[in-house]
């Protein structure tokens, strides 16, 4: 599955990019004056190799699972809080529910592995691989086919949204302990220090802090991940809703598709899906600057500026709702605006 | 007029804003983990008082003129483009239509003097006060007179939409020649030295650069405008558009409605609105951060930081639209997120 999924990715179209530079530049503005709108709108073009380029259709994928980690106390909320976030994404009452109706987007929520049964829901796409991770300060969080088929649910449901029509994708997720796995994995793929890529997550003391960091700093000497595979750093210190995104963002850059990466956890994924096809890149859009301080580690790794920084840490596909209603926006100037020929606006001074 | 005007603005209701803060605290979210979104949510809330706010019927006044100084050979383009973009405008080609349509928003496109006659149209609101400002080089650019007559039409264009329910109201202008106007009005108010307010505009060289300055530095010299007077320095060196701004954004102040102020050339205009008014502040909404290097200083005099920085310079309205557009999202997360009661979700561990 994997070995197909990861020959599927090509680079982008850089010639539709050209295309697409060459309208941005006749339509009645100076040139470059909507400045990064004009880029992504330019990126939508290289992405999907139409121009103008479609998102009627957007997909925000919401993985939640639990993570074997937190009894070490690494999170200012219980592992309860994980299900219970789940059935209010169900209801519709969850922040990324609201700004995904906000940019017409639909959330796919789908369990990869949470600890706390939920009863059958149509809405719910369950897949679990087991009841949480194991605790990765003591032995690796998953076994290796473990984040494999992970990643392969996560590939599967984009499979299953694209044959519905999305156009557009981007990555969310919940999972009570997640920052933790996430910086782990980060710390492993970048060789930055644990200090630097590790943060207070929803919100934990000082205290809580250094012990998260001496967590995530034993997760990495007992497992030892080979920074060199992604399947191996995702199996000993991530999560099944990591390894799922990281299926989620190749699966879409097989399919040519825009993946907006949400935040840090997100970003977590998308670095392990180019550390195992690096033409992923060229899809990815880095939706907005997180606050924890290792997304600044991702976005450098990934070779990205975020189109947004509105402060937030909030996770679930939230910064990607909001990326991609600008990205909406910024196909919209390439299908409706005017050129100076068609509008008979006269050119720059000679 | 002005005197009505300036004695119906009131500060925001900092009361409300709490409630709306302890709202917010209580949505399924870690507290403060939407950032600059729940910033920007608690704002709308003390600007109009209610909690939810609401941004049904958001409107951007586009306010076009011409300006004396072009002769002075300071725009990329001829003066004829003021008008043409008018058209362009009407016919909801332009960049600030697309944007506007993309969030819902109205494009109330005004005439405060151009230049080029246009003909009759019913979209057009035409209230000319003179064909074009007088060359601000060699002596004002207009009387004090009218640049009071081009406040007052922005006002009434205020007043006409809200009466027909506008809930939040974007400041755009299209003027040929208008940033080296803005740039006077700055460095006039602010008394920042004309270089560092004085940017390419639609994109002039390095020599036009100098150019500009110099011709700003003459402005300012022969006419002497008053720091302390907002209407002195709107006479002496701005625009009939940029006055009318001055007057869409006291207006909008006074109706207790949010007033999404563009980038540099209607920053400009927000900063003689407080100049006129202190208590106007709090209404004003900085929407994105421009790449003329003058709107830094009206930020730093308005004592605010932008929601977008996407390397915009292109006025018309687009990045109050943009910013209309998050503030629609963070509306609806007050109005639509379940709290963790209502969702039964556990709070942090205690």
């Amino acid at each position: 599955m994997l070995t197909k999924l990861l020959s599927a990715i090509v680079p982008p179209d850089a010639e539709a990019g050209a295309i697409a530079q060459e309208r941005l530049d006749r339509l009645t503005k100076p040139p470059g004056s909507l400045g990064r709108l004009e880029e992504l709108a330019r990126r939508l073009v290289e992405i999907s190799g139409r121009c103008p380029p479609v998102i009627e259709r957007p997909v925000i994928f919401t993985l939640a699972a639990d993570h074997g980690v937190t009894v070490e106390g690494v999170s200012a909320y219980p592992q309860v809080v994980t299900a219970q976030m789940v059935e209010n994404f169900l209801a519709g009452g969850a922040a990324v529910n609201v700004l995904a109706r906000h940019v017409g987007a639909t959330v796919v929520v789908a369990d990869l592995g949470l600890a706390t049964p939920l009863p059958d829901r149509p809405e719910l796409v369950r897949r679990p691989i087991a009841a949480g991770t194991a605790n990765m300060a003591i032995g690796p969080a998953m076994t290796r086919d473990e984040a494999l088929r992970a990643l392969a649910v996560g590939a599967e449901l984009v499979e299953a949204e694209w044959a519905r029509g999305a156009d557009a994708i981007g990555t969310g997720e919940m999972g009570i302990g997640n920052t933790t796995a996430a910086s782990a994995v980060v710390a492993a793929l970048t060789g930055v220090p644990v200090e630097e890529v590790t943060g207070l997550g929803t919100g934990i003391e000082h205290a809580a802090w250094r012990r998260k960091v001496s967590v995530i700093e034993r997760a990495l000497a007992v497992n030892q991940p080979d920074p060199a595979d992604a399947i191996d750093v995702l199996a000993k210190v991530g999560g099944f809703e990591i390894a799922g995104l990281t299926g989620v963002a190749l699966a879409g850059a097989a399919h040519r598709l825009p993946v907006f990466v949400d935040g840090f956890i997100a970003g977590a994924a998308a670095l392990c899906a180019v550390g195992l096809a690096p033409d992923a890149r060229g899809y990815l859009i880095a939706s907005h600057r997180s606050v924890e301080p290792g997304h600044r580690h991702v976005l450098d790794a990934l070779g990205q500026t975020p189109y947004l920084d509105l402060g937030m840490r909030l996770g679930e596909g939230t910064g990607a709702a909001l990326c991609i209603g600008l990205a909406r926006a910024a196909a919209a100037i390439l299908r409706e605006m005017a050129t100076f020929k068609s509008a008979g606006v006269s050119g720059r001074t000679p």
